[in-house]
C-alpha cells in the first residue's frame, strides 16, 4: 500500500512550526507494517492543493490529508479535494445541527462561517468529530484507473487523534489484520558510518530483511525490521542481531532506546562502582549527560568543572609541573585530572577531559578540536587524544561521547 | 520566485525524526521576502526522488534539496538529479583529493565508498564543504521551457549551515538586492506566554506592523517585522521596541540572537566580574550552558557538581548542620552552596542549585520539581524557591534558566 501524507496550511511553511501530525499517523501505520512513501506540506492555495493532490493520487493508494477544515475562507481542503477528484459537496443538516448544538452547549452563538463545516462529500463516509466542529472524511475514488483511499482529518492534533482512534485505526486493522512487524535497532559507537556500511556489505542480501543505517549524535544505528509471521520474524531478527554482535563486537553498545549514558550507568551499577568527573573544555556537559539518567545518584558522586588553571590545581589536583611543562591541554594534565578527581572525590573511577573547544585558543601545535581524555581506576589510567571538528557545541558533545565510550570499555573490561 | 524544498532520506519518514533543515532555509529566504510554496520529504528510492523532482520543477523556479549526499548506496540524490534533468556526473580529482586529505588529517583511511562523494555535475557549480566530505551543488537547468535553479545541500545541519552562509546566502542577495524587510525579536524571560500576550493587547493595532509571539525553551519571543522603505521601517520598529522595553522592563533580557547565557556573560565581562557554580540537581547543565558561549573563560572560572551530600560539604563548603536540620534540598543548603563555591573558587559571584529533578525522590513536603536557587556576592546572598513540572531533563533546564535570570538581575543591579 503506497502511502502519501499531505499537511495543508500556510502556517506550516513558516519558520516556527512543523507538521508533527504526520508522526502520529506514521506511528499508527507502522504498527501494521505500512511505511510512508512521501509526505508534503502545501499552503492555503486552491490551485496548489489540487495540483499536490493529483500528484499524490497518481502514485499512491492511500492519501492522508490533515488541516484546512476550519471555518474560515483560507480553509480550502474540501473544495480542493472536490475539484481534484470531481466530487460533489452538499450541506448536511445533521452535521449543521450538531455544530449548532456544540456552540449552544457552551453558551455561544454559531458564527455563519461555521456553516461551511457542515459541507460533506455526497455518497462518501463522513467521520464524526467528538472533539471539535470539523467532520473528517473517508473517500474511495478511482483515479487513473485505480482505487484510492483518501482520508481527510482536521489539523488540530487532539481532534485528529480522536479520528485516528475511532475511524482510521479500525479501518487499517480491517485491511491489514493484526500487527506483525518486528523491529530492532542496534547501536554502534566509535566507528564512522561508511565503515559500518562496509562491514554490513555481506549481510545486505543474506537474511532477506531490509535494514537501514542512520548516523546521528555521535552514534550509528542499524535499523532491522521483518514483517510477516511474528514468531518467524522474531527468529530472523534475533539471528541477524547475533551475527551483527559478532561483527561489531564492543563497538555495539546497545539496542533500541538505549543511550550511551544509560549503558554506562547500568555497567557502573552492576559493578557496584562509583564515578566522578573533572572537565575543562566540556564545561560540565559530561556530568550533565550522566545526570540526565534517572537514578544516576546511585553511581555518580559529583564532578569538577575546572575551567581555570588555578582550579585544575586546587580542585582536581593536577601537578603544577605538568601544566608548566606541557600546558593545560595535554595528556599529562588529562591523566592528572582523571586520577586526581577519583582520589579526591573518593570514587571507583575518574574521568578527565581537557581540550580546545574553540572558536579561539587554537595553535598549529594544538588546533581547535584537540581534546585529551583520560579514564582512571585505582590500578590504571588510560588516555586518548582526539581531534574533533565543528562548532564549539559539537566539539563539546563529541568529547563527552568519546569519554563515555572510553569509560564504558574501561568498566566492561573490569579495569 | 516560486520555491519548493525537498528533504531526501527514508529516516525522515519514520516516527522519530522530522526535516528541520527546511526551517533554516525558510528563515534565510524570509529575510529576502521569499516564502516557501511547498515542501516535501521522500525516501531513498531513485524512482520516487526523480518523480518528486520533476513534479517540483514543473511548478517552481527554485528547488532546494537536502540530504542523500552521503557515501553509502542508499545516498541517491546526485544520481536522481542527473536522471531527472539529463545531467552528466563526473569524478572530480580535486574533490577526491580533498576528501582523502580530510581523512588523512584525522589519521583515518578513506573508505572506497567515499569516492562516490567526489562525483560532481559537469558544467555546473560545485559548492565546497568546509565542514564535511560531501560537496553541494548549484545547478541551472531548463525545464518545461523555463529556467530553474536547483540547490543541492548535505543533510547534516552543520554542513548545510556552512553552505547557506557561504554560497546560498550571497546568491539570494545577488538575486533580490539588499534586504528590505526589517525584523526584530524581543526576548522575555520569567513571564508566561499568556501574560505577555495580555500586556501586548494595547499594541496590536497601534503601529500597523504585524508581530507574533513564540514561546520556547523558557523564554517568550515577540517577533516584529516591517516591510517597505528601509529607513521608515527601521524607525517604526525602533519606536515599537522602545515602548515594549518600557512595558516589559527587566523581563526583557535581549534581542534577536541573544541567549540568556550570552547576556549574562556580557554583563559579567562589563563588570570585570568572575563566576563559579555549585550544582546538585542540574548536574553540570548550568556550567555547560555558561561554557557554550565562546570566550566564557574570561569570566567563568569553574564549577562543582556536588551530587552526593559528602561533596556538598567537602567541595562547596555547606554547613553540615544545615543538611542535618533542613535536608540537602533546602534554602539553607542552596545559600551555603552559592556562598561556599564563591569563596572557595575565589570569584565575584557564586550560584548554588539544589533540588529534586525526579522522577524519584519526591515527597509531599518536597515534591519532584522543587528547586532552591541562590546567587551570592561578597555582600549579599539571594534565594528563590521554585516548583517546575515536566520530565527530568525539563526540570534541569528550567532550573538553569531561572538561575541564569536571577544572576542576570543580581549583576544588573550591581549587587
Amino acid at each position: 500500500m503506497k502511502t502519501s501524507i499531505l499537511a495543508i496550511g500556510t502556517e506550516l511553511l513558516g519558520t516556527s512550526r512543523l507538521d508533527t501530525n504526520s508522526l502520529k499517523i506514521t506511528s499508527l501505520l507502522e504498527q501494521y507494517g505500512i511505511g510512508i512513501n512521501r509526505k508534503s506540506v502545501v499552503g492555503d492555495s486552491l490551485d496548489e492543493i489540487i495540483r499536490e493532490l493529483r500528484f499524490a493520487a497518481s502514485g499512491h493508494d492511500l492519501l492522508i490529508l490533515t488541516g484546512g477544515l476550519g471555518p474560515t475562507e483560507d480553509d480550502l481542503t474540501k473544495e480542493s479535494v472536490a475539484r481534484a477528484f470531481q466530487l460533489e459537496l452538499e450541506e448536511s443538516s445533521e452535521i449543521l445541527r450538531s455544530i449548532e448544538e456544540r456552540f449552544a452547549r457552551r453558551g455561544l452563538r454559531m458564527s455563519p462561517l461555521n456553516a461551511r463545516q457542515a459541507q460533506i462529500f455526497a455518497g462518501h463516509e463522513t467521520l464524526i468529530n467528538n472533539r471539535g466542529t470539523a467532520p473528517g472524511f473517508h473517500l474511495t475514488v478511482t483515479f487513473e484507473g485505480s482505487e484510492r483511499h483518501i482520508w481527510v482529518f482536521p489539523g488540530v492534533p487532539y481532534e485528529l487523534e480522536g479520528m485516528l482512534e475511532n475511524d482510521f485505526g479500525p479501518w487499517i486493522r480491517s485491511q491489514r489484520g493484526e500487527v506483525s512487524r518486528v523491529r530492532r535497532i542496534l547501536k554502534i559507537i566509535g566507528m564512522p558510518e561508511s565503515t559500518v556500511d562496509e562491514q554490513l556489505g555481506p549481510f545486505y542480501k543474506k537474511h532477506g530483511i531490509p535494514f537501514t543505517i542512520l548516523a546521528s549524535h555521535g552514534e550509528v544505528q542499524i535499523h532491522l525490521q521483518a514483517d510477516g509471521d511474528r514468531a518467524e520474524s522474531g527468529r530472523t531478527i534475533a539471528a541477524m542481531e547475533a551475527e551483527l554482535r559478532e561483527t561489531f563486537g564492543e563497538r555495539m553498545f546497545g539496542v533500541d532506546d538505549d543511550s550511551i549514558e544509560e549503558v554506562v550507568g547500568r555497567l557502573l551499577t552492576n559493578a557496584g562502582a562509583t564515578l566522578s568527573t573533572a572537565e575543562s573544555c566540556t564545561g560540565g556537559l559530561l556530568a550533565s549527560r550522566l545526570t540526565d539518567v534517572a537514578g544516576s545518584s546511585r553511581y555518580f558522586v559529583g564532578g569538577a568543572v575546572a575551567y581555570s588553571a588555578q582550579l585544575k590545581l586546587s580542585i582536581t589536583g593536577v601537578d603544577p609541573a605538568n601544566i608548566a611543562a606541557h600546558g593545560e591541554v595535554s595528556e599529562q594534565v588529562a591523566r592528572d585530572m582523571a586520577s586526581g578527581v577519583r582520589r579526591r572525590f573518593n570514587t571507583t573511577y575518574g574521568v578527565g577531559i581537557t581540550g580546545i573547544a574553540g572558536p579561539g585558543g587554537g595553535s598549529d601545535e594544538k588546533p581547535v578540536g584537540t581534546v585529551h581524555i583520560s579514564v582512571a581506576s585505582e590500578s590504571e589510567v588510560k588516555h586518548r587524544k582526539a581531534l574533533f571538528s565543528g562548532s564549539r557545541e559539537l566539539i563539546k558533545y563529541h568529547s563527552t561521547q568519546a569519554a563515555l565510550d572510553m569509560l564504558r570499555l574501561f568498566v566492561l573490561r573490569g579495569r
